[in-house]
């Protein structure tokens, strides 16, 4: 087993210049963490109906999940805490340029600016008609009938509008940008536009190539049958492998696979087996992990002599969305789909089963980097993946325009499809009702997805120049120096740089589709027996 | 399985006259379901560290646990509960006579002073020096060293007098009675001495009796070795047999088995299993399922069109630890060490396992009956567990009174062991130092646990008379005339009642040990191959 060193690792190196702090800050910090610890018995409550709660318990959990909810939300929006906030941005010995105590409070500010500009009502408002149109949305679905669900669907987007309203849009900035801040603090729709445009023209071409010009792999490997119980204790052993620190973190089995990553020491993942397809809970069970590694690299530190602690504060948060997506998606596609890992995985495959022992690591290599356009986000493979996400991003953002109405989506939705992805769309449940996201109000969610490749891909060429042999020590289960290198980057950082800004510190460059193109045409070319062009 | 009828059936009977209530005993209900709801969510924070908690969870954990705990405390001690309490009071529509409202207004009283009277510097202190000294007692018990723990229980006793004395002393009672009070409510210690007195001499020559006279059973059937997956198969079978909701419910795995009945819908079961010895699993299954039986059939109910509900307030919740014991004693050794309950279990064990293939009822009905005098209380048989008890009834009794230096305990001790069990205390760590309560100020707890089997005996005399043929129905895997009787006459009352004025109710006779010795002679005598007398 791994020592717990991540933790205070991260904790030594940021609590190095916090010997002495003003009374403000310490009871700010004080604040913030009571409202996680709170938080963290929210999250618990929240794995445990997953997990293992009764099902006749589920009505009176949501009595339990509002009582905790409630209470987390009086002290984030408490006049006590705008006042602490004031108290320290006022203080100039914590609001040296550059410094960590400055970083903390311009995003405790954020926060707090964000929770208090919501009126109650619309708080309200957006949970209720949210909980009914998820409901409606369940059901349009089930019976296929887009009509149904439209008028919910418009009033979400009326309350995703007002609640723009009242979160101010940015200067120079679209309403879009005031949701997307939620997920994504200062990203820009432009800017995420100007990203996506080339990225579409050329993953478009990229697919369309490599399937008419490749020998598509085999996914017979994919077939091979291996008892649940037996991909459970391999899952075990590849967390162990690629450091997810099992004494602070769990796995379990649930019918959506996520990480949460609730306390100090506590985080927790799920995944789902399936007797065939085993690589689909193999690759759920990385992805959350990259998840849990990020959460059990941030420092959650607990309060030392000076009375701070990090726990509670921006500092041992996480940047955005995006940047935790690149970090699951690294674990799951970076590091999970190279052949070297295969080298690596495969024998520790066969301690638990021979279903795999006629295969190669070169045909598991190119079985899992198959690309084939298809109707499923969720299901879609790295090289199309993107274009699913694009659509949506299209979508919402021209609806909360108002250049696109709620009864155009499905027309658009499917003309976007067989434009982007060549794929016609037999019914609107296979189509522009997939998704769970809109039902409850989450628009300027969508994007973050391929932010997050985007950020692994341009991350990964940093890395792989920084790290002699990185791939070539996966062969020999050398994870821990891509592991360092993610602690020491990124996660100790918690939220000190905006998601920009850490990928100019880090690459030298900003955002671009280049990298992720790049990647893609190492991987799937070779898997389609080509040679990689434009690398 | 069991539709989850228990939860409503209790409810309707309960609500029938809940038609309309004035507003402060509705906002009285409302108050009391919040602490309740946050209390239940504390309850799963503990369960939780007792099960799945990631190890490195455990320091932050305690932070989350106190939290929950500070907001129930402050809800359960608030002014406004103590004026809601008064305004329901005041209204003699509430106040009449014999009715619901009533006794639970009552209670609710009697928790509000409890929890009012006890000044926070002395509960902090009882939280602190109790943390110590449980500390200090592990440490102790470990190196075996009485006199290193002396200190720590000489401060704890000081402690729990002066809780005591906050309490207050009733009339004509000890201040014991005050400690006894928050297990037992009502109960005195001169009356509990009264009944403990002959069962202890009848106890002490029954024991004798049989085993200078009788044939000792063989234990050759609690050797045979199942494996755990398979034990807990076997438990889950019994759950489902005798009526525990597993809808409702849950069967885990932890150090030492409990019961946790947080709220509506969610009663959650732990056991532990070895591979030899699988009765005893067996057995803590069902005494936690006989809790848990309780738990789920306590009307524990939310609200109806009244906005009245149950759950939170004394209505819906157990009478006293002795009452609850009682229900746990009775599934675990008046229908667990039944013959006829074997009749039934071995043909279902052998579904799923062969191990006790060439084993009679009569043989298992014998093995489980044995009767051995010990040193330890929770290795104890059902024959001289009560007289492990006692001694602890007698020196927590009379140090409290100041008849006792702390110093003398070990050999008072290991005087009443040689006296009353026949054994001799080889050392502390296996006399005065093995259990942990004391450590923390649990005194006025251990008589409940006597006080438990002479309730379910008690009420089994009448059981009996008013279900013909229930040890017979048992053979063929009739539980449900029991629980429903259960349901019926305790569970459906919640705290209506005190402890002894349900027993009268229901068998019409103050306590006494002539039930408990009746069915000892019945069960243990046959299985030494002797004749009852006595009966």
């Amino acid at each position: 087993m791994r020592p717990p060193a991540p933790l205070s690792s991260a904790a030594d190196t940021t609590r190095g210049s916090a010997v002495s702090h003003p009374r403000c800050y310490v009871e700010l910090c004080t604040h913030l963490r009571d409202a996680a610890t709170l938080g963290s018995v929210g999250s618990l409550l929240g794995w445990d109906q997953e997990t293992y709660m009764p099902p006749a318990a589920a009505p009176f959990r949501a009595e339990q999940a509002a009582a905790i909810a409630t209470l987390v939300h009086e002290r984030q929006t408490s006049p006590r805490l705008g006042e602490l906030i004031a108290e320290c941005e006022a203080d100039e010995s914590l609001m040296a340029e550059g410094s960590e105590t400055a970083a903390n409070i311009r995003e405790i500010r954020r926060d707090y600016d964000l929770a208090t500009k919501l009126p109650g009502d619309l708080v309200a408002e957006l949970a209720r008609t949210g909980s009914q149109a998820q409901e409606a949305w369940k059901s349009a679905r089930e019976s296929n009938d887009f009509p149904a669900f439209a008028p919910w669907l418009e009033k979400m987007i009326a309350l995703t509008r007002r609640k723009a309203d009242c979160c101010g849009t940015p200067e120079g900035g679209e309403r879009y940008d005031a949701l997307l801040n939620e997920y994504e603090p200062g990203a820009r729709a432009a800017d995420i536009a100007e990203v996506f445009r080339p990225l579409r023209e050329r993953l478009r071409e990229f697919v369309r190539d490599v399937r008419e010009n490749g020998e598509e792999p085999s996914d017979a490997p994919l077939k091979a049958k291996i008892k649940t119980g037996k991909q459970h204790k391999i899952g075990l052993a590849v967390l162990e492998a690629i450091g997810f620190d099992l004494k602070a973190g769990r796995l379990d089995v649930t019918t959506h696979p996520f990480c949460s990553g609730f306390a100090p020491g506590d985080t927790r993942l799920t995944t789902r087996y399936r007797e065939q397809h085993f690589t689909d809970a193999l690759y759920s069970t990385m992805h959350e992990a990259g998840h849990g590694l990020y959460e059990q690299g941030l420092p959650k530190t607990l309060p030392d002599e000076s009375g701070v602690g990090l726990f509670g504060t921006p500092l041992a948060e996480s940047i955005s969305l995006g940047i935790h997506e690149s970090q699951s998606r690294m674990w799951e596609n970076f590091v999970g789909r190279s052949k070297s890992f295969w080298k690596w995985a495969l024998p520790r495959i066969a301690e638990h089963t021979d279903a795999l022992a006629d295969c190669k690591a070169k045909d598991m290599f190119r079985a899992v980097n198959r690309v084939e356009p298809s109707l499923i986000r969720v299901e879609a493979d790295e090289g199309t993946y993107n274009l699913h996400v694009m659509v949506r991003f299209e979508i919402e953002r021209a609806l909360l325009r108002g250049d696109l109405e709620v009864k155009d989506v499905p027309g658009v939705w499917n003309e976007m499809y067989r434009e982007d992805l060549g794929v016609d769309v037999p019914d609107d449940k296979r189509g522009c009702l997939q998704d769970v996201h809109w039902s409850f109000g989450l628009v300027g969610y969508f994007p973050t997805y391929t932010l997050g490749n985007l950020y692994a891909a341009q991350f990964w060429e940093q890395i792989v120049q920084d790290i002699p042999d990185l791939e070539a020590g996966f062969a020999e289960g050398q994870f821990k120096p891509l592991l360092d290198w993610l602690r020491e980057k990124i996660h100790r950082h918690g939220r000190r740089y905006r998601a920009a800004e850490l990928c100019e510190r880090i690459t030298g460059k900003p955002l671009s589709p280049d990298p992720l193109m790049r990647h893609l045409e190492r991987r799937v070319r070779p898997a389609y027996g080509l040679e990689p062009v434009g690398v």
